[in-house]
């Protein structure tokens, strides 16, 4: 049975949706506009009521995975004590990382557009930064915001490596052993919690 | 004019080489006996005499590029003080992931061939891994060996995820500020040796 047309309201999410199958299917340079029209059974022209370009589409594909991703870790266990609601978020970090792979290589692992052209995109990703930002706020009393800027970079930086060494081929090359693995990241938390020490 | 065909022994060394200029061209996937030939001018089963399958060649390369990476760090300016030796091994590390960003990727950021069918690649693997094992070890009084592992997937992971943070796009979603990026080795650098520190 073929696709039904989509009522005008819907096509726009539709849109995004099959963007995202199409990134998880075959990858981010087969993503066009004429691509996600032949999916969904509409005519070329279409999508291009909702998104002026296929890069206008990917940057709100983009947009609604930080959101996502902030709105993961906002739901995090929260502890009123600063050292362990930072841990918390570690947690719900990698997880992110591990559950969502597609969504999390979109964010940090793929080429986006142009972030002056695409400001919402931006404003959810300094969104998501900035929930890093102010639970090392929290934990310190307050410095200069670069140092602040570059504990959170320090802190992104360890996080994100771990989350993708852990999927990457290159661990399996080291043969570490299985303890090591899963004790990983508690270890990397509990050393940020000691390098952010006042 | 048409490349000449290759003297047999110079033949697994050109098959090295296209076999890195077809992932930096066109990507892993496109990395096949048959494309590597192609390239060399020579027929389709002269590769075979030196490489069971795409993935054997893959491994070599991958191989050599372990190699390579962990002569790069060996090559660091070296400090006999231990915590500034590991900081000097940090900028060793990124400077290479900057600039061989596919060499770094090719390590790091892509499916490789299975470890157990390659032990000579995974060698190499462990070769560079152990590098930064010893570099710790110098640091810190000898504790278990899994603590020691522990230590090196910390450092390892913060320094990779800013290496791929500082090539990725989400870096300027964010819109960090420039004394921020310039900072942002030394910092992370300094805090480590804070976490490490007794």
């Amino acid at each position: 049975m073929p696709p039904r047309p989509h009522p005008a309201r819907d096509l726009r999410e539709a849109c995004v949706d099959q963007a995202l199958a199409i990134i998880g299917d075959v990858g981010l340079e087969a993503l066009s506009i004429r691509e996600v029209a032949r999916r969904l059974g509409v005519s070329h022209q279409a999508p291009y009521k909702h998104f002026p370009s296929s890069d206008h589409l990917l940057a709100e594909v983009v947009r609604r995975t930080y959101r996502q991703f902030s709105e993961h870790l906002e739901a995090r266990p929260r502890s009123s004590h600063p050292g362990e609601d930072l841990k918390s978020m570690g947690e719900a970090y990698l997880r992110f990382a591990i559950d969502h792979p597609l969504h999390y290589r979109l964010l940090f692992g793929t080429p986006l557009p142009d972030p002056a052209a695409h400001p919402e995109m931006m404003a959810e990703a300094r969104r998501a930064f900035q929930l890093l930002h102010e639970a090392i706020g929290h934990l310190k009393p307050p410095t200069s915001e670069t140092d602040r800027q570059l504990d959170a970079l320090f802190v992104w930086a360890t996080v994100h490596g771990l989350a993708t060494i852990l999927q990457t081929a290159a661990l399996d090359q080291i043969g570490l052993d299985k303890v090591v693995l899963a004790e990983a990241l508690p270890h990397a938390l509990h050393r940020i919690g000691k390098a952010l020490a006042p």
